[in-house]
């Protein structure tokens, strides 16, 4: 009996399963970015430099754009051969939708993809894409799982959700593995959290295999700087289910945490740090400018939080403790890259 | 006596020289990209998929974000110490002047850099935030040079052109060696070219390691069609020294072949293919959706190349020959990944 949706040897199982598919991401390093970081040594009374180094995960080389498609793969593979015949469905306009029609286009199967009417195009796009049937239906939480149930009904097909499922959190997790093997010294790594799936996917795997790296997630508090769940679940021990979901550009972070990964995030995630809209504006800039890497607004949340005050503080008051306590080696995991930049090619004139 | 500007043996050299300073960039690749490469074998009846796949060598992660830093910091070790004192100066508004002032930087000397009035903002904190000095001059090449002349009076700095120089040519060819190391079946490598610096070192790299494999240019042709003086030299034989340069959106390809660089182009270049801006503009666009790479449009001018009719043409025309000169492996150099997103952060409310 496992204590949470998924342990270390899942996530290992995962790994394994799904190596033929998705890639292993590299790791990218940025000494511009490492200068801004603030110093963390207060135990010293010159300024001084930062000594923190940064070490970004790039999801956005994954398949699809985005970090999804090792959970979509991962759930999809545990169907029974029949059962991967009939398809699978979802319903979600962002990564985890077609990250599945990825899944299930590679895998030679159906993805039935239930899709809010206001998506935006490109979304639809990307879906399409990847060959995903799309079924349109209202924006309520009720028509969209009425329309999954029918669809399951119909086809036979399999629902596998975005985040609350086993075999998603241990596909997610496969992050966490890598990234240590990656960089063995990693001191801490700052997860953005929207449902929860990579986030406890990553501490399951993280808290397993170094029980002194912390894990900390990035949330974004919305325009009103007040819609952060999980910061205000944890603060609080305890789930809150009913906060309305954030007004944020990091249209990948919208959602709330789940059933099964509550328990992980409540356990294992070490502390949250709530970042702004402009902040991630900012560090995105900083991402495209410096690293030259595109990304999405949610894939952007983990160096905003890293480069916030709330982080230097943490690091601070661990640097009070002894100097084993100061992270100085982060991990930051780059989520995603799927947005519209249509902006920039309306300015090419395309 | 070397026959060119720079050999195999300067390039290997230089790699040494440069190895602590400058990245060994990444090969990447796309699937979706090779998959809209047009099919190539016109031996076969029934239409097929091409076979060809496309290898991308990421100059954007280059230290300054293009190439040009493996030049001007090979040109700038080749200084005695007493010389490297008194510093660089090179008039340019570009990569080039980037790269040289954090060369300069690098090696903890001053780089005074020549800076036409008209110059974009974005190339200036470039420069600046490298440490460059900068002095503005009128947009001439006259007060330009007259400039310099006088910096170089002044100072002793030492002129590092842009591209007609041995150790520039010899910096840019190491891009040639690790190429052939990290794909070592490459049939053809596709380069843009401008002055022809780093189509100069690669070309002298890649014929003296595998001359079976091809050096083709990509050169815009402005919105004119008509300013590619590279393909012009080529068609003649003769460099074309009075053609203006292209009113292109590669704005890191403006410059015209020079004294060192045309011989190289003339002999080892085995064909110039031309390309439109708004092939650029396609070709870049792709490499943001699909490869979630940032790139400037000079860096894109290689993949539109490769997409191009003229490409495919040139293939079957190899493929006609029989099996072994038909080009599969192709190698992209994406050069550089300095552009202004203004406009992307003006969206997002910056």
């Amino acid at each position: 009996m496992r204590d949470y949706a998924a342990d270390l040897e899942m996530i290992q199982e995962a790994r394994e399963r799904i190596a033929p598919y998705a890639k292993k991401t590299p790791v990218h390093r940025c000494a511009t970015i490492d200068a801004l970081m603030r110093p963390a040594r207060v135990d010293l009374e010159t300024p001084q430099d930062s000594d923190v180094r940064l070490f970004f995960k790039c999801e956005t080389f994954q398949k699809g754009g985005a970090f999804k498609f090792r959970g979509a793969i991962n759930a999809t593979l545990q169907l029974s051969e029949a059962d991967r015949e009939k398809g699978v469905v979802t319903h979600s306009s962002g990564n985890h939708a077609a990250a599945l029609a990825l899944a299930a286009k590679t895998l030679d199967c159906p993805a039935y993809i239930v899709v809010p009417k206001g998506a935006p195009q490109c979304k639809l796009d990307a879906i399409e894409t990847y060959g995903g049937r799309i079924t349109r239906c209202e924006a309520t939480v009720s028509d969209r799982e009425s329309t999954c149930a029918r669809l399951q009904r119909e086809t036979g097909a399999t629902l596998i959700p975005p985040y609350d499922h086993p075999d998603v959190i241990a596909g997610q997790g496969t992050i966490g593995v890598e990234f240590l093997e990656q960089v063995p010294n990693l001191d801490a790594v700052v997860v953005p959290v929207s449902g929860g799936g990579m986030i406890s996917g990553i501490a399951l795997a993280v808290k397993a295999l170094n029980p002194n790296c912390l894990v900390l997630a990035a949330e974004p508090g919305g325009v009103m700087g007040n819609r952060a769940d999980c910061a205000e679940s944890k603060k609080r021990n305890e789930v809150q289910t009913d906060m309305p979901p954030p007004e944020t550009v990091a249209d990948g972070l919208r959602a709330r945490l789940g059933r099964l990964t509550w328990p992980v995030v409540r356990d294992k995630v070490d502390d949250v740090l709530v970042v702004s809209d402009v902040d991630i504006v900012r560090a995105m800039k900083l991402i495209y400018e410096r690293m030259k890497l595109v990304v999405e607004p949610s894939g952007a949340a983990g160096l905003a939080a890293a480069l916030s005050p709330a982080f230097a503080d943490l690091n601070a008051k661990r640097a009070g403790w002894g100097k084993a306590a100061r992270c100085q080696n982060v991990g930051i995991v780059l989520c995603g890259g799927n947005v519209d930049l249509g902006v920039l090619w309306k300015s090419y004139g395309l």
